[in-house]
């Protein structure tokens, strides 16, 4: 792992963002913010909205020509959804100068960097990233420049990852305020599903069993707990589909847990009922100790 | 229903709060805050914390004997856990003077209300409330002056209630700045098994979950998704017991929708899954556009 201090001028000259929305935007955002020296560019489908995005002052210039971008870039970071990024960093890759680092912002891991282990061309280097960071919102227009500070970023090197490369990456993420761990792909995807791809299911889930003739009744017990179900399906259906081993592991646990709760509650097992709940709050208020700079 | 406006003076001389905790403890701040010109007494089995409430300004005197204040308060308000306050009503109202008015603040009310219908002293009159106010946090230390403003407090009388009882009630909580609306005791039950009773069974679940070794990768979302299972176990026992039947119907349906989130996940099914997640997402955005209000 580098030891990289936060706030070291980055040594890229040309950054390309793929997909600027909520995440793309909210690096480029990190990078103005930090006084990058160099030129951030963003690329997507929609130029009126990368012409948005840069008149926002979020980046440089914008561009729909992955390839023509790619020739430039010293460093592309692929914020597409999980099911795109594999197909866009190999497309990317084949135009990359040698020397150029590629790496994505995607909530699973194991999928994509199977996908790239092998076949990119000689001097390209494909590492895994995840911030840990985000929100339900979607659009450059919720980009903020300190979304990272503090947060924690996985990178996902594998052994045939260049040392030299994977110093640039976690350079890099710490020059956003991101702290910097590192896990094997597989590893990532068995935590994630736990921290956030099942938090989402049940989110999802809860969210849709609520009649609209409650609405005025919920309030903000429920809006929490179903926040994240606002975020965008299609994204969600990728994840979900990219990390579905490890989450139907995870929904088999949380029905079984639903399950002990009916039989608790059904038998009016007021020890029984005490005890799970306590369990739940130790759990949670765990979190309230060790992660107070990360919001909890 | 009243037409009593909001910010009208409250017409008691003596305010009973049994359980200084955050809901009657922002109930004190609240009066105080508004400018309540009469006495608010605090009741509790603690005189320490009594003290220490009365010091910190929120109560005007403390006391542990509820009979002593039952004699002289024009209304009282139950703060207690669910499963105390029949019988605190009861032992209350056989020392109040007639045209006392008894309230309380718990999350149900159809064992409540069903156990106070009958067999109270003439012109004493018990009514049930529910402020949909409140937080995961424990003890008048997290009061809020401002804890019911803009928040809806459901009023549960039935055919036996007495209208200007009612209409004092009404008056009360408007005065601290709720919205009032009226439901019967097993309607409103019934809504908050969804809106309520069920998320946090939910969250309590889903925290238990989570491995240790996984804590520090838990971000904001999964914060803000089992934040309520932070709350106290020995009040949500006595909770979920209380409405025990609605609450296992909403934990069938639960179990269900996840069994169909694991169908569609384990078959791959795309269509399927970006279905079911809209849904959640359109019931969640619903709440963001009708309850602006009450900070969702």
């Amino acid at each position: 792992m580098s030891d990289v201090t936060a706030g070291e001028p980055l040594s890229e000259r040309v950054i390309a963002i793929v997909g600027v929305g909520l995440i793309g935007g909210s690096i480029a955002a990190a990078l103005k913010g930090r006084n990058f020296a160099g030129e951030v560019v963003g690329v997507g489908r929609n130029s009126s909205r990368l012409e948005a995005a840069r008149e926002r002052g979020l980046i440089n210039r914008g561009s729909t020509d992955l390839e023509e971008v790619a020739r430039q870039a010293d460093l592309l970071i692929f914020c597409t959804p999980v099911d795109l990024i594999a197909a866009g960093v190999r497309d990317a890759a084949g135009h990359c100068r040698p020397g150029t680092l590629i790496t994505d912002a995607g909530s699973t891991k194991q999928t994509i960097c199977r996908e790239l282990a092998t076949g990119l061309p000689d001097g390209v280097q494909f590492i895994g990233s995840h911030p840990l960071a985000g929100s339900e919102k979607q659009g450059y227009e919720y980009a903020e420049a300190d979304l990272f500070v503090g947060r924690l970023c996985v990178v996902t090197p594998d052994e045939s990852s260049d040392p030299a490369a994977l110093d640039r990456l976690v350079r890099f993420w710490r020059a956003l305020g991101s702290e910097v761990t590192q896990l094997a792909p597989d590893a990532h995807d068995r935590i994630v599903a736990r921290t956030s791809h099942l938090p989402h299911v049940v989110a999802a889930a809860l969210a849709s069993l609520l009649p609209e003739s409650a609405d005025r009744f919920a309030a903000s017990g429920f809006s929490d707990t179903t926040r994240i179900a606002s975020g965008d399906p299609a994204l969600w259906t990728a994840i979900l589909l990219a990390n579905a081993e490890e989450i139907l592991a995870g929904l088999d646990e949380m029905s079984g847990t639903l399950q002990q709760y009916r039989d608790t509650i059904a038998a009016g097992d007021r020890d029984g009922l005490h005890k799970r709940l306590e369990l739940g709050k130790a759990t949670r208020d765990r979190l309230i100790n060790s992660n107070t700079d990360r919001k909890p």
